[in-house]
């Protein structure tokens, strides 16, 4: 993993933009675009003429068509912003019109998969730099977007070992536009790290969510009433898109079932030392837990005081 | 569970408030009674010197001791706030100077096990109100008070039989006054709640958080690094104070275990259809829980649209 120097990337400045998929993400991503000026059309694809309509009258599309085969003619950069499940089919419509010199980028919460989905439909290997925005809320569609979403999240682009040097430049550069703190890793890394800071949280929150959701109407009521606390945190998660997550699932599946069988492991200590009364037990890791609560407040601390220190035109080697 | 008028109590105004504990909770209740003048004195109770030291410094309490027994000499008010395992001995500790009138109520996040614990050491069970503010922070300690801790979040008091009706209605107004939504229930009740909106989501997030405390270091570094999204959550959940938590399991022993059962069984669920590759089955619950997440925000916009009613001095009957 490899940190970049903000300061130093040029602005970049696209022709035309096809966004495939223009919900939350690319929404968000054609708003900073729009909004700093970074190329001269946007160019919106989406199944539905709707949606189409709606990305144009929010002033994030210039123009849109529902076809991807349409959508990248001319383009010079594309950003696919489906959900995961559908990429290969995207890139396979969008194979025989696409400029041979556009750089195919994508916005996708895993990355093995979306790879090997892409790729055999590109002519060009080195123009493909899969990107991943660590950012979203639990709303989705182009009404949810918003030209903030990405600022001081993390940005990790997962290059293969053809992308070449200045598509990958160009993409970090778009990503540091949006306010992003870009890094690279490999796409492997990529997924074993998000199936335990992001895909296991959400399934265990979809988990205890349904879990209410099951539970007679009347109590129901009431847990939604006094859902303060723990609960509420949960239903957010719960709340993001289910076709996205859905995908995320079924084509992360090895890392994230290895990470769930940790967890259902530690779970099943804990579920012990309640029953037996081990206080000791708990109160053990429960101190342990709030060391890393301690730690996450520490590195979004250290980001801000990097951020200050670039804002005042510094370097911070700490990093 | 019976919701109260707000407008028609009276503002309740104390002689002597002894606060038992005075960590968040008590510490912001003590900051409520402080700012509103409703009570003439109130006296901390702490086992830490440095503790009474600090509460008297930030102006939440006009003295301190460390023994239960001294605090509530002449108070008509005494507020248990220590770790729920603590309570019995507190109330044993203070038994034979407690002024015969004196009204106790508690903030513990369990009930029936409190009053188990408690009511053994009263001289009189008419005043006893057992209460639990459903609000809190990570932090713990006076420090972390604030007097708006409680606006807007509900308080439910659990009283029993024999409860006198003035001493429940004078901590039921003390509570309003701190903006609470004051509801009444059996503690039965109140802890089968609890275990599933509160109690097992805690768990849950201790046990994420200790399986990424017990990753190799370099690993550990880059999930905090990336922690944006769901596990940043977890995280924050999993710093609530560690004693009172494992108190917390130990007391709600029965309703942890039952909400866990179910958890897991319909973890098991979906793990298996994540390893077997059946989306609909994923799709289907993601669906399910974003209704849910809709059903807690149309539980708080309707507070905040009774709360808007009734500051305009009408009433909303659809409460």
């Amino acid at each position: 993993m490899t940190d970049i120097d903000y300061a130093q990337l040029p602005v970049p400045k696209f022709h035309r933009v096809a966004m495939i998929g223009i919900g939350l993400i690319n929404g968000s991503l054609a708003k900073v675009i729009k909004g700093k000026g970074l190329a001269d059309e946007i160019v919106a694809c989406s199944r539905r003429e709707s949606t189409i309509a709606r990305a144009i009258e929010l002033g994030i599309a210039d123009r849109g068509v529902t076809d991807p085969a349409e959508a990248v003619i001319g383009a010079d950069l594309v950003v696919i912003g489906t959900p995961v499940g559908a990429v290969g089919k995207v890139a396979k419509a969008m194979t025989s019109t696409l400029d041979r010199n556009a750089i195919i980028t994508d916005v996708g919460s895993i990355k093995t998969k979306v790879i090997d989905d892409v790729l055999p439909h590109l002519p060009f290997r080195g123009r493909l730099v899969p990107g991943h925005p660590v950012a979203g809320t639990e709303n989705s569609g182009p009404d949810a977007a918003f030209d903030t979403l990405f600022v001081g999240r993390h940005c990790i682009l997962t290059p293969i070992a053809e992308t070449d040097q200045d598509a990958l430049a160009k993409v970090k550069a778009l990503w540091q536009a949006a306010g992003s703190r870009v890094s690279t890793m490999t796409a492997e890394h990529h997924d074993r790290v998000l199936a335990i800071t992001s895909h296991l949280p959400h399934l265990i929150a979809y988990t205890i969510v349904g879990t209410v959701a099951d539970l007679e109407e009347h109590q129901q009521t009431e847990v939604l009433r006094y859902s303060a606390g723990g609960f509420t945190d949960f239903t957010r998660i719960a709340g993001s898109d289910p076709v996205m997550w859905r995908d995320i699932f079924l084509n992360n599946k090895e890392a994230v079932l290895e990470m769930l069988g940790r967890f259902s492991e530690d779970l099943s200590v804990l579920q012990r030392a309640i029953r037996w009364g081990d206080g000791e037990t708990l109160e053990s890791l429960f101190t342990r837990t709030r060391e890393v609560r301690r730690g996450v407040i520490a590195e979004g601390q250290a980001f801000q005081r990097q951020a200050a220190v670039e804002a005042a035109g510094g370097s911070d080697d700490r990093g």
